[in-house]
């Protein structure tokens, strides 16, 4: 399928496309894969409280910030959803998604449950939500993936677990559902969904201009 | 994208693909297309009251049958949707269909805006249809299609624009907008729509114990 979905006879608003699963059901490679195919696909950027590991690049991956800042931007309303996760704060900023859509960009978010149900009660923002969770094939497969992460004793692993069955509980809440048993067919399966989504009626700006015109109405 | 889109964990309930255009947008080859690539998705047979033509195959073009037949079947209620065109009734039955969704396979229905509204306004089948509306690329190259299509009177021609403009007034009943202006990207997108509406989170039976299976929940 061609990258630059929008009809070159009107314009489209972005969307805001929501990648949710427990860890170790392969969300961050079918993200990887999917903003190196999709060229109108970008990643939204966090503000985080927490500190700046080795690798990490201020603006790429995060914008690190102190606790003043980041509850200041809290306080102004400048955050489309925010959590704190092991004591650190993380919040996505609003104004650049909303230059993103204007702009007929689409923005990837890798968040949780808890983001999402901030993101589709967002009076603003919530009709361009398009939310997609992605579930292992089987708690065997799962398990072993939470393994294989990291050598970590059992009681981690199971904390891991009770993690991830928490956070598949709230499977119902999102609009398309996806099984990853085979990453090159989840990664076109989330793709036709992107597309699909970028044909809405409701996403095409100009249509009814475009529609008169070919009625030869004025 | 693989044809048999349903995951093997759990089943599907089929969906009602309807797409509706103008003649000579390229709607009759789009759906030859997307029946000769997609081994999930049937063609709808309609019931009608026109006499048969040569090289039509009672039972696959349509079921035909007589005037007091038809009206029997409208006072049973056995019509998801009908209407009369040049003095002749065509009527889509609505058992074939639900027999079709309940087994897990898409049905195409190629109807125009009437047929559609009937389908979504139907208190059953309404939840499981999805509408894409294909418009053409310009006034031009519709005029071009509706001429190159016949060598008919000016006249006649006068008349079918003034149909198509009619039917294109109805886009915005539609979920799903496609400009046809390249028929390979068309069957593209139509195909990607096809695939993301399978892949909702409410088509997908069975999810809920899959789920439970996954956090280990009995």
């Amino acid at each position: 399928m061609n990258k630059q979905n929008a009809a070159p006879y009107f314009g489209r608003r972005g969307l805001i496309f929501v990648l949710s699963s427990p860890s170790g059901a392969g969300k961050t490679t079918i993200s990887r894969e999917l903003l190196r195919l999709d060229e109108n696909l970008v990643m939204s950027v966090s503000t985080t409280t927490r500190p700046m590991r080795a690798g990490e690049t201020e603006g790429a991956d995060y914008n690190f910030v102190d606790e003043a800042h980041f509850e200041r931007m809290t306080e102004d309303g400048a955050f489309l959803e925010h959590a704190q996760v092991f004591g650190y704060h993380y919040g996505t900023p609003r104004a650049p998604v909303e230059a993103a859509l204007q702009a007929g960009t689409d923005v990837l978010f890798d968040i949780d449950w808890q983001g999402t149900q901030q993101l589709a009660t967002d009076e603003k923002m919530g009709a361009d939500l398009v939310s997609v969770f992605i579930l292992p094939p089987s708690t065997k497969e799962l398990e072993s993936r939470l393994n294989s992460r990291a050598r970590d004793p059992e009681e981690v692993v199971r904390e891991r677990m009770a993690k991830a069955s928490g956070e598949m509980s709230h499977f119902p809440e999102y609009t398309y559902i996806i099984v990853n048993d085979d990453i090159d067919q989840s990664v076109d399966r989330v793709q036709a969904i992107l597309d699909a989504e970028r044909l809405r009626m409701s996403r095409q700006v100009g249509l009814h201009e475009f529609v008169q015109g070919l009625r030869g109405v004025d």
